[in-house]
């Protein structure tokens, strides 16, 4: 009888993760509140089919006016009950013509990917503190890895990287605080999936097995996950070479 | 006869390394450009007794046009000749009264430690180089390991910490970028200083421990300490207990 929170809900990653948790039992997973900037046609569809399982609700994360209203109304609907899960999964992927003496991204990316999350968790914090499971998952990817960077300089979005760096601190930071309370913050990598942010048809992963292997993490009890930065682990991918590999291990920071 | 720019050199640490390095032979140090957001009587007082090595520029590193004013002085002050050594040395330390969920002020952290040194780097990388050491010191705190986030948790200064992490992914993106032309990128951890900043008195070393030690790292070959997070090695502390060992190790990140 889970409810879960998922920013950036409109597309991609963020919509499989609502139309895999709202293809489960009501039994496991009773509410889905899908938060988005804007329209999305996809959600609402996916809403108008849940019989009520799915609520779409206005959320920017940048801006805390629309986190505080998101917040109020995620409240109402839960009738006094505390929220179970939140997916901070809102995020930008910027790239760069020239290295990273040409980023000139960086301010918009730590706005969206860390002060984003940081404000949507501040908010969410006390209906997180009433729910029963106490499990924050920020989204992340495994190109954030500072220890491995060498190994994904090819790739060229530093502020993308820099960004999900500085979120691996926060949500470190969060693990420690909250961990007494039995909170999960985990920095799960869903793995390079065909989405807009991702590389389209030619990355590894579909959004669907992204999602499925990422909840496979977050279901994890929380003392096994909690301040961790694992990597999914997806049936055939366990033994592919380089950084595409997908085993369930975890990224050293 | 190496020229060395250090921002927020007005006090503590950064004053420190303005005066270790004025204090070496002309033939070593030949310049210290010594940069402060405003005015600095002890910073004055050096320069006035410098006979002319060391020059202070006013320089506010979250200050676009303050950057750019800053390089024009440095390249007229050099005459044609590059600049040898930048030390990204202003930074703030800001305090939360009841954990990371009390935490507003990680936007200005995020502007001053990272989005700072960014812009600052950014800008005097043409002159840098036109030099010919090509050393880049990022200064940073063995407190903003994410690693050790465990180790340092009673120290309540989650922006510092989270900041400073972006700042170590940033130096790596710089350190994999230019290191074919032979540049050094390093994250330096000076230690807990009797500064303003850091702990006063009950700190471990005086400003002038930490700013020796931490130019015997820059000195190194830019080969051993690119894309590196070492801490200092400081004599009668390598063998302390817990985080305060200035040992000379790499500190993970």
């Amino acid at each position: 009888m889970a409810s879960v929170l998922i920013t950036g809900a409109s597309r991609g990653f963020g919509l499989a993760l609502v139309r895999e948790l709202s293809s489960r039992p009501a039994s496991e997973i009773s509410k889905v509140f899908a938060t988005a900037r804007g329209e999305s046609s996809a959600l609402s569809e996916l809403a108008a089919a849940s019989a009520g399982r799915v609520s779409v609700v206005q959320l920017d994360v940048t801006d805390e006016v629309s986190i505080r209203n998101a917040e109020a109304e995620v409240e109402t609907q839960l009738s006094g009950k505390g929220l179970d899960i939140l997916i901070n999964n809102a995020g930008i992927c910027q790239y760069v013509s020239d290295g990273v003496k040409s980023m000139d991204n960086l301010a918009e990316s730590l706005t969206v990917n860390v002060l984003g999350v940081h404000c949507v968790t501040q908010a969410f914090l006390p209906l997180l503190q009433r729910g029963s499971l106490k499990k924050v998952a920020n989204i992340t990817t495994s190109l954030a890895s500072i220890t491995l960077a060498r190994a994904s300089h090819d790739v060229p979005t530093p502020a993308y990287k820099i960004s999900k760096s500085a979120l691996h601190a926060l949500t470190v930071q969060y693990a420690l605080d909250h961990e007494k309370d039995g909170f999960a913050f985990v920095a799960i990598a869903p793995g390079w999936m065909k989405t807009d942010l991702g590389g389209g048809d030619i990355a590894d992963l579909t959004p669907e097995q992204g999602a499925k292997a990422s909840l496979n993490i977050l279901f994890r009890p929380n003392g096994e996950i909690n301040g961790q930065f694992p990597k999914v682990l997806v049936p055939g991918w366990e033994h592919a070479t380089g950084r595409n590999v997908y085993d369930g291990t975890m990224v050293p920071w």
